[in-house]
């Protein structure tokens, strides 16, 4: 029997990679990975190893979550080192859950390998910090779920009520900007609060869009996989600017509570 | 005129490091380091690097904050590749932003590179998703500040809103476990509440306790660094027992809005 390792593909580049999970990757014998898995990622595979892509792609389901529960437990038993594969870190929208369960109940010996979560790879890019402690105190990751999957989430309230010193990062905020706007205004926030979106992070074909809630629901679409940074930390004016700045960012607009400005 | 790297350490495990990171260190002319970075990481710096210790100690500031930023500046107009290497990501709870400020103001060129934040090597280490999608559809970063640092911050309601499904994670909450229990029940959040202290993060010395919020009152204390993971996916049992259990983990005490279970 061998031993399954979740492994966190980080958000693209290969140099963000962890150390393990690279040493795993040319020592796998067999490896599954999800179709947000880059190409340079997996070219660091063992020419050996037996390779399977059981992503989704475009609302193509190749296999359902059960039937990739049961191939990490039939190649457990046939191999030593079974990798799976996810984008970004896998505790992080990696649906890890549901496969530890059924390695579990099926008894195969499993470690999961974190890895770069996509909001850090954007943040890192734009050259921004998620919690600025001059105007952050906390991050929320969240996604821009729908409604329409027998789900019983509101999403206009699903964020809780966030601080004015929280910074909010939409994973997969989808291509409908205008939506994504008027939820977040729904939720409280101001037009003029800005935000980031962050499109094919580290890959070649990166792009970064600074953006304000207002401004985004009319603006040029960036191709997907994308993540939504929102907040007083993404205004690419705070670090150009300096320290005066974050004081001219409509604090009022946010004051539902009283400014909290961490000291860590 | 060098440039200067702000690298993500990881936790402290040196595989946990990115490649990236590796490959600066083995490169590095000069490398200014927070104490967190563990020992295994510092062995990967290059023998002909200089190597600063900029970091605090048990609140005795060895350098302030303005220190630090001079520091980068002049290192960046003596050598090519100036590292500051912080423990986990630089983004969070690292203050890369000042840093950053201070490097734009003086016209030095710089690249974050993103790290493994100790949450993701905690919940792995755990074994647990931090948005196991059954439960839990985001979750907020964020830490145990105290009031009596001239914040005006009220740390009972810093956290806003949680909602049922949002995971809490506290870094660094401090040796004061009754304290954190209180805020925490403060904040609204029940009693039963799972929680998870992971200790020493991916060190040969990691422990991993699991508890309630209430039982965490009287818990016995683990070493810092340590990190708080609170919520429904913190319950040791979850993956234990499989899909049937989490309807058991009395939902309706936490239901101050409806259970959202994201389907992502």
């Amino acid at each position: 029997m061998g031993k399954v390792y979740l492994i966190g593909a980080g958000p693209g580049d290969p140099e963000l990679l962890t150390v393990k999970a690279a040493r795993l990757l040319a020592a796998a014998d067999v490896v599954l990975h999800d179709s947000l898995v880059s190409r340079e990622v997996l070219d660091l595979i063992s020419p050996c190893a037996e390779v399977l892509d059981v992503g989704k792609r475009a609302g193509t389901k190749l296999l359902t979550q059960d039937e990739i529960n049961s191939l990490l437990v039939a190649n457990a038993a046939k191999h030593s080192i079974v990798v799976r594969l996810k984008g970004g870190d896998p505790g992080i929208f990696g649906r890890a859950a549901e496969e530890i369960a059924a390695l579990r109940r099926a008894g195969v010996a499993y470690e999961m390998v974190p890895g770069v979560t996509a909001a850090l790879s954007a943040a890192a890019a734009a050259g921004i910090s998620l919690t600025d402690r001059r105007i952050a105190s906390q991050v929320l990751l969240s996604t821009f779920s729908r409604k329409s999957e027998g789900s019983p989430l509101d999403p206009a309230t699903d964020w809780g009520s966030l601080t004015p010193a929280t910074t909010l990062v939409l994973y997969m905020p989808g291509p409908d900007y205008a939506e994504v706007s008027a939820r977040l205004r729904d939720a409280g926030l101001p037009g003029d609060l800005p935000c980031v979106i962050v499109s094919r992070i580290s890959s070649g074909a990166q792009q970064i869009r600074w953006s304000s809630i207002a401004a985004l629901a009319a603006g040029e679409k960036l191709p997907a996989p994308a993540l939504l940074i929102v907040g007083r930390v993404a205004s690419q004016h705070i670090a150009e600017l300096g320290e005066s700045l974050w004081e001219r960012i409509a604090p009022a607009k946010l004051e539902k509570t009283s400014p909290s400005i961490s000291v860590i």
